[in-house]
């Protein structure tokens, strides 16, 4: 696939007010869909689409930023769980899927992919009211 | 949750016919479930839960490990997408999915807990041979 066709190499050459933060690997989204408050997208900003397709120094880079912004939706939403995951089924361009699991989940031993819901997108003004908390406790 | 308490840290203290290799942070274990053929755990050696509480040279390392993994399971398996997991909600003990999503995927854009499937346990001999394809692999 070439940078031209990913959706995600287009995604992540643009803010919007999604976007949380920029490290120097990734780039940070709250996810649209905020059903699990505080679901982020940590997307590589160059188009590779496996772990072992990156150099050793890019995999610790990438891994502290994974980290950095875990820990900051720990500080914000206080999770009892927070889940980590890189997939690409649908768009193989490397992105994180970095998800607090609070205490009122509705199935807290699954991943979120079980839980059928409606996406609740928020207001512009709560969007920008979550990433600003989130971007704060980075 | 203490060392004692944890069903993750008496497992890793263990190696058993699904054990495929030991690196230095973690242990690599065929799933017992092999309805995705090649799907593996890898599992910290030290009790720990969350990536913001491994210190930066773990997570460097970690991440080496499983990316070497997953680069076994490329060339043994020739998957589609390699999928990456660190969940933790039933068993809060670092520990990664690392699971190759081959061509004949039954729901190739999903992740592998929208598959409602019977466990598919291997007789020893299919576990062993498929263990030592990925250690040779490594």
């Amino acid at each position: 696939m070439s940078t031209r066709d990913c959706a995600l190499c287009r995604r992540v050459a643009e803010t919007g007010d999604q976007w949380i933060a920029d490290f120097a690997m990734t780039r940070a989204y709250l996810h649209e869909d905020q059903f699990f408050p505080g679901y982020c997208l940590l997307i590589l900003k160059r188009h590779a689409t496996e772990l072992f397709h990156l150099d050793p120094d890019e995999r610790a880079a990438m891994i502290e930023e994974v980290s950095r912004l875990a820990r900051a939706l720990d500080t914000v939403f206080r999770p009892v769980k927070v889940n980590y995951e890189l997939l690409g089924n649908q768009i193989p361009h490397i992105h994180w899927h970095v998800i607090p699991r609070l205490a009122d989940d509705p199935l807290p031993r699954w991943p979120v992919w079980r839980v059928d819901h409606e996406p609740l997108h928020l207001p512009t003004e709560g969007c920008r009211e979550r990433v600003a908390a989130i971007r704060a406790a980075l």
